[in-house]
């Protein structure tokens, strides 16, 4: 983020006559999203307390810099970011300001490639939190907290990810000394990933396989201590660097980290659940699920997240397309407004829509994870299955959808949303990361699936379901019947999901049938599976959507711009899925055609109001950070700006012409 | 790319494994490939000359650097470069070498994120061959060809791009001093984006509105002088610089350029087909379509880019999913390669078959754009229009689909797909950008669109309507026979389009009817004609490889992988799109299904194959610029070679530590 040195000049024409036409009060749409004018007034004082402090700016952008001066750069603004986070919280501010800061958008303002402080608040502090005895959260919470420490979470190895089990650091159990002894045996099994490991942190949870008295005990955590906290040097046995660069995410600081005979204190095991006594001997964990709930939180968060990445990219997108003018609509008319193209429409409203629908259902979420929490501490572990398949398969979809759409948004702006300034490609950069971590999409789809075809047996033999899966049983019962969709949406994607998981069903059973074992049935059928989860998915984004508009509390004129998005939302859907409702469904060849020309309809009935929409998001200049949608709409004139802040055009003339250029030129070849 | 230490290293057992499995021998491929075993041969020891050379490497990798010594260690490159091309030219090399060294396969091992030197070749020289008089290519070939000047063409402005017509850049004649005086009327006007204009070109090709005697004439091309030959400051009146970082090919030099008041003499307005005389008086062209021939070419230039774009992600994505192993299939087993499930297997081998697609269609057009091309010089100007509609929803279709299978590929390979040394990323920027420039997507698909609203005009009419089109008299004669498709892919395809097409065709008259203007018709179904011309696309690239693999001279072994591919490539994209089969065919939906098995069938059969599939691409490791895709599969070993080459990691303690991250730690917040 640059101070942007352009002052007071006036908004862009077209944008001020996109203003003006809009049919609702977008501020009403601001206070709906914010939750109440109240939390309006209260996020926008937060914004202004970090945005416009002059230390958390950059003088050169960061792109002209150097990988190393990057991280540098992001060093120094992190600790003055954290500075600040902690004065605010020791006002007593509340604890949403470490998400908003850390993951949030507040951060990606400030640190938009990376914060390499975010592992130590985001998985090292909860991770003792959560597994950590009482007197080892006493002992290491108010360092962390603090920050005397900074901290790292390392479980992905060089050759592990996905797996787990198959992680290979060992820690064995020395009774001798009450000390764990930490090795990397292998080059895969070297910790590779995580953020701030590189050159930041200087503690680590390394999560790694455990033997005690000669005995393969399986995954657990130890805290380790990676630097001298006086020096920073490595300590002896540790082997430590960064990985290098990436798409995006370059201030993350991922690292390596390869342990040699690393002695730690027994007391350095994080022993809330299972625990390895002075002589070796091993408690077991009364409970594995009880891990499961900070995995789900993070992906709640995602899904946030998620949603906020492509609301940028689409109020980028729509305010570049409003002041773009190009080609002539008619012939001899002015140059059209590029956002008047059908076409344009058709990339950008639906992905608008889709923002919308994620952001009910990231709601809808974050109640039922707060509910199963509660209902987890009371020892109720009933709808913790029903809610991991809902947050798998809603993290996959989500995700890949917002990356999606931050890069159709971006093509949407022609060659300058190939410029870094206009904050697309690095948008992309996160949104597409969030489609790898924290559970690779295709890896959760299955696992979604999993819970499905459990739901589906279920269902067929009679049981109770789980509220969200209860579509399944009337999909049972309904059987073949021939009742038209009669334009509920709900019903018509709840059909279509039905139909494929039940469709799934029967490839897995025939395949058993025909002799497969049930994994390599799974296995070959896994493509179909994959589209269960997503058509599940669909349906609960579609229902939270529909559901949440039909229950809004607003205006007319703002009920009606959400009810278009909600109905645009479905019909894109569908239509993009036409084969499946045209197999599973009563949806006719028909019914298609009628709904292309509903979707035109939405098109051209969401145009007038697409500025007012996204200006409802209301994101600060700073949080945008970018050229092309700025509030104020001059896009030539920041695009012209940020070009004369490239280094290279601090010369006329670069030093490579006399060094090489010209005796190239010169050389008569 | 940089020179690898990894010496001698025995290949991963895995990718062995695979190799001897395979069914064919991939030399046999290559061959194909290539044309030949002497092309194949002719093409390796070119490879040897250029990229054994120490000379073209770089010493640290170019990710690490800063903007602007990317910019000089491209410039350093370039040089070298074209040093070694004049040699092996002057030696009497074939031309070919200029595309591989600039654009194509070789350019881009050696200079990955952009030559600063292409434009020259690929845009001011053929523009002076094409649009010079015999007098100005005597005088400004020579100087072009030898080096002696360094040019660019600068059409593009910042608020111009897609409507030529629309440029704002003037160009007065003078006839008192018988000089052109240019001019950047507004910041709008600025030349934006051109290649090398930053700081590498001393001349440019400037597209301008000419005016003479006070008459506006519209678009022509004038040669401008930028900076003085020898010390390259910019001439007077020139404003000129880079316009700063991009998504990816960061080292093209983008820049940009303002003219005031800067004179050329009259003989710099290229003038092969219209011309102004002595006095101003203004000679027009005899026919304008003279000038899109090198349009053409390089969309059919792109195609192959495009082609091959998306066979190196294919190789790296493969290869590393063989040396990948992560999970397990059955409980207990080893811990399977990643190609062995299925959802990896639906990710991968579409997109490898699309690339032979897509090469076959390349080729095809290749031959048609240089029958026109000579047709064209008779005079003959007939398939100047299906020539044109072709290559515009071809390089539309090809182009996306490249980018989007390439980044299919780098998310298969989940994290370490995200490092910059997979190389996928660089890849993706690449190919992505490719569906903006030279014509944006969107915009030539509705090229295309309107031929065949014309085509389909002509066959309800009942004329004749040219080869590529033909299947739309089919269609029309048949109108809704009942016959079914008889699993010929190629009459579904038509029958697909030729569906759309007429839809297209209706839903039009059927708005004008209405009332519309022809004009707002066509924009209200232009989401509908978007899909016509990407079907249109499709039916060629199905057919073109149907029927390349059908007359495919090559060993049984071969041509049943080549079989498979084509079968996968039309089953995959029949099922990708089965909505519209399912509307405008006789496919019914328990064709759908038994083509999902077929499917499921082929991803089994090409398993074994894939690996010795992209051997066969022959592709050198410098080529592939890949940790992960190299041809030995050490992947891991690479890995940590490329991150041992940080220059963070060169210092065990950053001095951020000292500066920023100790007071942090140590305040006591």
């Amino acid at each position: 983020m640059v101070l942007k040195k352009i002052g007071n000049i006036k908004c862009n024409e077209d944008l001020e006559r996109e203003r003006k036409k809009c049919s609702f009060d977008p501020l009403e749409l601001t206070h709906l999203i914010d939750g109440s004018p109240e939390k309006t007034r209260e996020r926008k004082e937060r914004e202004h307390y970090f945005l416009s402090d002059p230390e958390l700016r950059d003088t050169i952008p960061q792109d002209y810099l150097s990988h190393k001066e990057k991280y540098e750069q992001a060093v120094r603004k992190a600790c003055t970011l954290f500075r600040k986070v902690t004065q605010l919280r020791d006002k007593g501010g509340d604890l949403e300001i470490f998400r908003q800061t850390l993951s949030g958008m507040l951060g990606s303002a400030i640190l938009k490639d990376g914060n390499p402080f975010t592992v130590h608040y985001v998985m090292f502090l909860p991770t003792i939190v959560g597994q950590g005895t009482v007197e080892q959260q006493a002992e290491w919470m108010e360092k962390a907290w603090n920050c005397d420490i900074i901290g790292t979470y390392a479980q992905t190895e060089l050759g592990h990810g996905t797996f787990v089990r198959g992680l290979e650091t060992t820690a064995h159990y020395d009774p001798k000394t009450k000390e764990f002894i930490l090795n990397s045996p292998t080059l895969t099994s070297y910790k590779w990933w995580p953020g701030a490991l590189g050159h930041t942190a200087n503690y680590a949870i390394v999560v790694a396989q455990l033997y005690t008295q000669g005995v393969h005990r399986g995954i657990h955590l130890f805290i380790v201590q990676l630097r001298n906290e006086e020096t920073h040097e490595p300590l002896p046995g540790i082997k430590i660097g960064e990985i290098g660069t990436k798409l995006g995410m370059q201030t993350m600081n991922n690292g390596f980290l390869a342990l040699d005979n690393v002695r730690i204190p027994r007391e350095q095991m994080l022993m809330k659940n299972a625990s390895v006594l002075d002589d070796g001997s091993y408690v077991k964990s009364p409970n594995e699920k009880l891990a499961y709930g900070t995995l789900m939180f993070v992906r709640v968060v995602m899904l946030k997240n998620a949603t906020s990445d492509l609301a940028k990219a689409c109020t980028i997108a729509i305010r570049y397309s409003a002041v773009r003018r190009q080609s002539e609509i008619k012939p001899g008319d002015q140059e059209a407004q590029i956002l008047d193209y059908r076409t344009q429409q058709y990339k950008l409203f639906p992905y608008l829509a889709a923002s919308f629908a994620m952001r009910c259902a990231a709601r809808w979420l974050w109640n039922m994870y707060q509910d199963v929490v509660s209902e987890l501490a009371g020892g109720d572990l009933d709808r913790l299955p029903e809610l991991h398949a809902l947050s798998c398969c809603l993290k996959a979809l989500c995700t890949a959808e917002s990356a999606q759409g931050v890069e159709v948004c971006r093509l949407s702006c022609g060659g300058h949303g190939y410029m870094t300034c206009s904050n697309l490609p690095t948008l992309y950069g996160q949104a597409t990361a969030a489609c790898t971590y924290e559970g690779e999409n295709t890896v959760l789809l299955l696992q979604t699936a999993r819970y499905l075809m459990k739901a589906w047996q279920q269902a067929v033999q009679g049981k109770v379901v789980p509220p969200t899966v209860a579509y399944l049983k009337h999909a049972v019962s309904a059987g073949d019947s021939p009742h038209h969709w009669e334009n509920s949406f709900i019903s018509a994607f709840q059909q279509m999901a039905a139909g494929k998981i039940k469709n799934c069903a029967d490839s897995m059973g025939m395949r058993i049938r025909e002799g497969c074992t049930p994994e390599d049935a799974w296995n070959m059928t896994s493509i179909e599976l994959v589209q269960c989860a997503e058509a599940h998915a669909r349906v609960f984004l579609v229902q939270t959507f529909v559901s949440a508009v039909g229950e809004l509390n607003a205006s007319v004129a703002m009920k009606t711009v959400m009810t278009q998005l909600s109905d645009l939302y479905a019909i894109y859907t569908l239509l993009q899925n036409a084969g499946d409702f045209l197999m599973y469904t009563h949806v006719t060849p028909l019914d298609i055609s009628i709904l292309q020309n509903q979707m035109n309809m939405l098109l051209s009935q969401l145009r007038p109001n697409a500025v007012g929409i996204v200006d409802g998001f209301d994101f600060r200049d700073e949080i945008l950070s970018s050229t092309l949608g700025a509030w104020d709409g001059q896009v030539y004139e920041r695009l012209f700006e940020a070009a004369s802040m490239s280094p290279l055009n601090k010369d006329l003339v670069n030093e490579s012409f006399h060094k090489y250029l010209k005796p190239f030129l010169k050389s008569n070849l």
